[in-house]
């Protein structure tokens, strides 16, 4: 694959402003308005090749989907897939419910107001491997309370990642938050593929190795943490 | 090795009424009494071949220990290791902290009242692997329900197994119960064998086979809890 060089992936990202958001600082507070409706808005923190964002917008057309990373590249390919995903449409052809945001997620919350959002995907984040790094990763206690309060009362944080390491960070870091975990798994797609989800590039590369992926879900708002509550059968 | 006959076992049980309990239940709420001090009691469901109890019970003096399990044969082993762990006893010299008790972990709240108990091991349980025999995992929370009653305001389980589904329906049903955990571990001995820690026979040969352990503690007891958040530092 030629890679084009920097300038004109720039210039093909601006020459999508529908789907590309390259200054998402200035919509803070303002994304439903963007989307034109009230739907609830799920954002992807390190939306990668941007297969899983792209593949949920298409699902799920009553919510509104931003992914976010920090490579132009990325977004040029993430924009890419997203046309081609819903049915291989222009440029300038609108995704009504998906944004693609260049940022960098250490700052999130100048990206968004508290309670803007629904929902927080965390897939295949960087593991950070080496102990003085644990501050990137992106389920540090530090991350957790800027998610805390831009997800609503319905918030919660879909996480997972092919990483054990990773994994038992985040499990110690979501219990130490005093965070409530719901359908943790250690081997996703033990019984074969999970057809109910969606799966990332990676994951469907790990699945086929017979590579096990962790992931859990954690109920940040109130609401939803009630209706989980109430949901469970302990008899 | 030659197995002796079922009456023979009994009769060496019965030999050593100081190291043996074989009617426990008589025992409910005198405990204490019994240990002729007030130590904290900690009691290891399931405790096979008796190593973990064994060792632990003379690392530790001011802790009395109780191990549990339902096997003639596996109290007889116990007591036999228990005596070589203390310097090589003969059977009638006793040790002050540490009790096998016969029974059916089914009924534990038969063998102790309310508060009785600050912590209870659960080493290498068996997984019960078909679903229809969830029940009967030791983590289920009927089970559950049953520490948080024996065990005291510092009570904690701590918990070890090789059985990743076993561990994966585990941190689900403490996370149901909205039981806080602490610790967890997804490959214990993953830097080397943990020497702080005191290893079952089960462990040892894992370790030996480059086999993950998984472990965590969940803190059920209302000063436990409140001296671990309090320890957190969540900078």
């Amino acid at each position: 694959m030629r890679l084009r060089g920097r300038k004109g992936i720039r210039e093909s990202l601006e020459r999508q402003p529908d789907l590309i958001v390259l200054d998402p600082k200035a919509r803070r507070g303002e994304w439903a308005r963007h989307f034109g409706n009230s739907n609830p808005i799920h954002v992807e923190l390190g939306m990668g090749k941007g297969r899983f964002i792209s593949e949920l917008s298409l699902r799920n057309p009553d919510i509104n989907y931003i992914g976010v990373d920090m490579f132009d590249e990325l977004l040029r390919r993430g924009a890419e897939k997203a046309r081609l995903a819903h049915g291989g449409l222009e440029e300038g052809e609108g995704i009504p419910n998906l944004r693609l945001a260049l940022f960098n997620i250490e700052y999130i919350e100048e990206m968004f107001t508290p309670g803007e959002l629904e929902r927080i995907y965390l897939n295949f984040s960087d593991p950070w491997p080496k102990k003085r790094h644990a501050r990137r990763r992106l389920t540090h206690a530090n991350f957790l309370r800027k998610y805390k309060d831009i997800l609503n009362g319905r918030g919660e944080i879909h996480f997972k990642t092919d990483s054990r390491n990773l994994f038992e960070f985040s499990l110690n870091s979501f219990s130490d938050m005093g965070l409530r975990m719901r359908d943790i798994s250690l081997h996703l797609h033990q019984d074969g593929l999970r057809e109910d989800m969606v799966q990332t590039e990676y994951e469907l590369k790990f699945f086929e190795q017979g590579m096990p992926i962790y992931r859990c879900e954690v109920l940040i708002g109130k609401e939803a943490l009630e209706e989980h509550i109430s949901s469970l059968d302990l008899a």
